[in-house]
């Protein structure tokens, strides 16, 4: 039976993170734009992205992906590896937290442009310490991997890599200055970024109309006025 | 062999919700304020809170509580209710960044006298949308339990419940007007965190000098500012 995912129609956003991992492992979904069947049930989600697999219906897009992850081929099978992957991906959901937050530091029900003062603040903020914090993170991840340094995880791909090259698509089209000023920082997971974007089992994909462009009603957007100042 | 949890000295914050389910359960743990011993392995936690449990260290408070839960009692048989109890904890977890972020909405480097304007509109944001939004999700968690109405998951004590009494706490502490006028909204979940603040397994916990008290350095902090405006 088909997965069923569950997101806003019309942006990437959280929804992309577990697209990548259907999409990579050529599973059977269906990918729908809005929500609706699954309102009333006992374990609403509080958000989308959800996921319905049979019975089960899930939320919280890190979560998804700890269910999904041994049954696409993209978790560790070790127990303790497993775990590790999952907090590495809850990390990385922070971190997209934190993305929003530079176009909506205020409140998520307010437009941005009723709250660009504060954007101009919090971007700043970001980009001179929470990129690299976050950044600095992931890579001293890749380099302390036991199985080598072509993996976030172990030595195969798991979603936590498929995530990686996300975060890093969004960052060059939010970020684009801030990002060309600080990459040479972070070699490692750069290269696995740059190596998801080549494989074939995306190539498909990445050049269908299923994967979405980033656009300014999604987490990653291009406001050249958040990415302007020269940063120290 | 002890658990070892390690958080920030001198604040409940987010190693509180670890503590909680460690103290019902009369676990044998050591509670370190500070890191340090654990900052080389190959599996560095990005922020603390985090737990060593013999060769594992585990990051992420929502993660810890999933690894916990089962161990200390505190967690469903069911594999689908455990998923739902992880999801739950993770959507508090949301809640928490939400609550931290109204005293530093542009960023957590900088001290709030120092985005005092920012955190104000946050924080009538937080109290009049966010407050409700959550509250009511997990109002409707809990009346929705096919269980019955006494837990958020399952027909016993799980670490959601132990973490819903400290967001009432914490609420009650930072955002007191705010929920003087809203508790009525949710009956079910102020009973439960009621239910929770009297139950005898807590409370040599909850009078002891191991229950830090809420402060201005912690995440619920009282800023009578920010509770301050008749909300709508």
């Amino acid at each position: 039976m088909a997965y069923k995912l569950y997101y806003w129609p019309g942006l990437p956003g959280r929804g992309e993170f577990v697209r990548l991992a259907l999409e990579y492992a050529g599973a059977d979904y269906e990918d729908h734009g809005g929500f609706g069947e699954d309102r009333d049930i006992a374990t609403p989600s509080f958000a989308p992205p959800y996921l319905r697999d049979g019975d089960l219906v899930i939320g919280q897009a890190a979560l998804i992906l700890h269910h999904l992850g041994p049954k696409l081929g993209l978790a560790p099978q070790d127990e303790a590896e497993r775990l590790w992957l999952h907090q590495i991906q809850l990390t990385i959901m922070d971190f997209v937290n934190e993305v929003h937050d530079t176009h909506h530091p205020v409140g998520s029900g307010l437009y941005y442009e009723d709250q660009k003062p504060e954007a101009l603040r919090r971007a700043e903020h970001f980009r001179t310490e929470r990129i690299p914090k976050f950044l600095g993170w992931f890579e001293t991840v890749v380099r302390r991997n036991p199985h080598g340094q072509d993996h976030m995880v172990g030595d195969a791909v798991t979603y936590a890599d498929l995530s990686l090259f996300h975060i890093f698509a969004g960052l060059d089209y939010a970020f684009p200055k801030a990002m060309a000023r600080r990459i040479g920082d972070y070699p490692h997971i750069a290269a696995i970024a740059k190596a998801v974007g080549q494989m074939p089992e995306l190539s498909g994909y990445l050049a269908s109309d299923r994967r979405q462009a980033f656009n300014e009603s999604g987490i990653f957007r291009r406001y050249p006025e958040l990415d302007d100042r020269e940063d120290v």
